[in-house]
């Protein structure tokens, strides 16, 4: 599909095309989906993307998406500013957010350390978490980074940072998910499951 | 996925989340995509977007999209304006025109016939045909609509509408695609390219 009937089109389609996983046959098909809608609706598609690039800020604590200097979350009275959620971006923190068990603030790095990918501890917000753990309120951090060689390779750089305060480091419980069935389990996690077993009393309802 | 800790992130997901085939998960990708990218470009892409849908203008005589009053194909002194092609929108004259085996001009239906989806022949460009054929220079027209119920009912209010006109009326040959094998292919296709079967001499090369 090269030969398009109006360079307007053509320059909205290469756009629509720049997107990850959006083809040229794709980013057609929305292009004249656009065209079809009402003015004032592709007007405010077309507004709300460029706000969201040059009006974003992100939290001056945790490094999360905000809308204000300080996100909704660092700032709300009832989180335990104590304990903070380390993770690897901003989905992380909307995962964890949508089970509504976390109490606590989170740390976004913006990534993990890998070599393969030109990434270093200096291009993360590591920095500022061994600043955060200086300031004295934090009593626990949370490691919840992937379970790759590169999230294992970023939460040692971050223990060694770390170990000279009095904070303590524990990482998410890895297991098998809930209703999945042992005999289809990977070995690593199987292995894992069982190294770190819970108290079954801990699991008891009304606990 | 609802615990935005963005406004605006929020809304660019919202508005992404409104083009067809892309969900809540896609298009928060695409958010945090384009957070990762050059403000310029962003902005370039927001714009593209908002041009499209008020700069972009419909030929007068065979309504395709056009950057002009009348489209490069019918302004075209290489076209034949004798020969028309009815298509139903913009990515059949596309589809056409990549062939590069049309010599004549388009006219863009705008769609097709179609009770159950509450689209009259007024809804469509027909009117608009019948005038072009009025005009006395257009020698044949051609039949590209989909073979649908409602392509074969375009075809016959087509019909009866030109039919007092000095033009022939004919309809793109159906067949077997060119490389496909006959026992994969649907009967209503076969007994087609039986009854529409064509002299072995005009295949022939230098021909």
């Amino acid at each position: 599909m090269d030969n398009y009937p109006s360079k307007i089109l053509e320059n909205a389609v290469n756009e629509l095309a720049k997107l990850p996983g959006i083809g040229k046959k794709t980013a057609l098909r929305l292009a004249l989906y656009l065209l079809r809608q009402d003015p004032a609706e592709v007007e405010a598609f077309g507004t709300a993307i460029i706000k969201l690039r040059n009006e974003i800020l992100y939290c001056k604590i945790c490094h999360n998406i905000s809308d204000e200097e300080i996100c909704p979350i660092c700032s709300s009275p009832k989180r335990n500013a104590a304990i903070v959620c380390v993770v690897e971006n901003i989905r992380d923190v909307m995962a964890i957010e949508n089970t509504g068990q976390f109490q606590g603030v989170y740390h976004v790095l913006g990534g993990i350390i890998s070599p393969v990918e030109g990434i270093g501890p200096d291009q993360l917000t590591i920095d500022k978490l061994v600043n955060r753990v200086r300031e004295g309120t934090i009593r626990e951090i949370i490691l919840a980074l992937p379970t790759t060689i590169e999230g294992d390779t970023t939460n040692f750089y971050l223990y060694k940072k770390i170990k000279e305060f009095p904070v303590k480091m524990t990482a998410i419980a890895r297991g098998i998910s809930i209703g999945d069935e042992l005999e289809y389990t990977d070995e690593v996690t199987l292995g894992r499951s069982i190294l770190n077993r819970t108290p079954y009393e801990t699991l008891l309802p009304g606990r």
